[in-house]
């Protein structure tokens, strides 16, 4: 158990008026606990309380499991299926002290079991979701460097991708690369997506299949674990030369993105950063392309706090890691984004983590370009 | 939009005073409508309303995707990064007219999107499964036909597994093997837990690293999906023979299966079918080590209704299919499953649908067999 980490939301819970969060299996629960059992339709999940003290309930099916895994300080109950799920858990949380009581939830954690449970044991679920994020906010001196180390895997790998980037191969391949060329630097986990011409238009494109054409966009947007901090960087490359149109594109993006970084100050209000990417796409009244926020923050997660956007109302803090990625997506047609980690170190200035080359990449650059 | 299926929701939700059910990306989703985005943080879900009318949110990203997937027919609100989910879903339920309503939820909604929009609409949420499983626990004659002919390829690929296990390969050679027969007879979805050794003591074990060993046990958990209808069988085969404890064990479990599929009838009471396998498990004190249900219900997915349980009171009726699967498991030492599915077809009459043989099999058979 991540001990420091529980203190600080038990610190959170009492501020929220929480008795306890409920953390069901995923990442969160393994942030927590290093552990993290699969998921069925059967109820389980780490309930913190705010003293401090955690228990564990799942099915019988997991108990010795998960009495291995979290060690003798956390009692681990169970229920079987031959009894009501809600019954017994009734019973624990009356033994527990928190019959009637305010539980926050966790992002797993699954509406119909949750609703069962408040139903028979009196208890006022809540979203625990931005409790969970605030733990983590602010990441350790060690939490940064391991950033800067998971980012500069990914910024090398990106070098190594100009040279390897041709006409003829898929998606897929290119993906593959990325994949290994993190993982022999000693990636733990990486995720990509690859999209070429009118695939980069949509922002979560999931294909591998597109054989990738002279004259091509190609948008990539990858990352890696490493000592669990996650990396995320997005670069947009040209195939065989840039068109005229793909030039004043090009251009507007950087500008876009320069602009939302050079206000990613300490104290600096986090609207005005999403803002100021979305002043500069309006000069070609093209901010209506960008159909999502301008940044999440990165950490133990791809995406957790703080998010950059206009319903998150504070201030950039010491500590705080988060991408800056504005983008223009023509939906079925064009699309290019420039994706860096920005972070504010425990000196209070602005590191950019991704060294990549922001100017236009050509690969396989044609000696003529005709559009 | 599967519109039969819709029509019968909305029999139920009336029944069970729902104002609408909400389906979250997932299973259940591509039943209704053929398609399940990827989910991630951000709420989404379709609406089906008690008057059988549909609509979907979803975040901006997805806006595009969704109503090219769902038609015309159906329509697709968006929310976007920069504004509060929960007004925008505030404004579109007044506009659908379920503000303060009843909604029931699926088995994927997150309950940390649900409770905000609980709060923030006076929505009163409640568990939506039961009506989701009910919904399709009747199967109908072609849905029986495609049950019959899925669990055929699983026994085709049993009898072929018999000549390929042998001491030196690994449990995920075996599951390879179990995948390439399933799908080279068609099947689209494929799912093994090959357990070896003491790892067959765990109902659901995940691994597939250890190597065979001659005089192990190894357990064969598996299935498939073919025209949408899932298999799951399980065998529990012997490397070079059996000592006496385990000829014992198996007919024990043996028993205890035949005993439950006896008791499996049109109208039979279904706690009683759960009862009578433990009843044989019992004659060795052995009932304890069952430590759960002794069958699940069957079709579009693995897990659905009916569940064999003790808290399930209600009676077998035509058109159900479920699983008949009780073992013996000693934790880290020994364990056996005997899985097969039945179903109750529109004549009323029994089926077992798997008829891979139930007398104990012997792989590779050493000439004299020494514990």
């Amino acid at each position: 158990m991540r001990t420091e980490y529980i203190e600080k939301l038990t610190v959170l819970m009492r501020e929220a008026s929480m008795d306890a969060v409920l953390i069901s299996p995923g990442e969160e629960l393994t942030f927590f606990t290093g552990f993290s059992p699969m998921m069925c339709e059967r109820f389980q999940g780490l309930f913190v309380k705010a003293d401090g003290k955690a228990f564990y309930i799942c099915n019988l099916l997991y108990g010795d499991q998960m009495r291995e895994e979290l060690g003798a300080d956390v009692p681990v109950y169970t229920w079987f299926d031959n009894e009501e799920m809600t019954d017994v858990v009734d019973g624990i949380l009356e033994r527990e002290g928190l019959k009637g009581k305010v539980i926050g939830v966790n992002t797993s954690a699954q509406a119909f079991n949750v609703l069962d449970i408040a139903e028979r044991s009196g208890i006022t679920f809540r979203n625990g979701k931005p409790l969970l994020e605030e733990v983590r906010i602010h990441k350790s001196l060690e939490e940064q460097e391991y950033l800067r180390q998971s980012a500069a895997i990914a910024d090398a790998v990106f070098l190594e991708a100009l040279d390897f980037i041709k006409p003829g191969m898929t998606e897929g391949q290119i993906m593959d690369f990325l994949f290994e060329g993190m993982q022999k630097r000693g990636a733990t986990f990486v995720e990509a997506i690859v999209a070429s011409g009118p695939n980069a238009s949509y922002p979560h494109y999931e294909g591998r299949d597109r054989v990738i054409q002279e004259k091509d966009i190609v948008l990539l947007d990858y990352g890696c674990a490493f000592h669990e901090m996650m990396s995320d960087m997005s670069r947009t490359v040209f195939v065989g030369g840039m068109s005229e149109e793909e030039k004043n594109l090009y251009d507007l993006v950087e500008r876009a993105n320069a602009a939302s970084e050079a206000l990613a100050v300490e104290g600096a209000w986090i609207p005005d950063i999403d803002k100021a990417a979305r002043v500069v796409l309006d000069e070609q009244d093209l901010a209506k392309t960008l159909i999502n926020r301008v940044g999440h923050g990165i950490g133990y997660s791809t995406h957790e706090g703080p998010y950059i956007k206009q319903t998150n109302h504070r201030r950039l803090e010491r500590g705080m890691a988060f991408s800056i990625e504005p983008g223009v997506y023509i939906s079925g047609k064009i699309g290019m984004r420039l994706e860096d980690i920005v972070m504010i170190n425990d000196k209070g200035e602005t590191e950019v983590l991704n060294k990549s080359p922001r100017e236009p990449m050509i690969v396989c650059p044609l000696k003529e370009y005709h559009e």
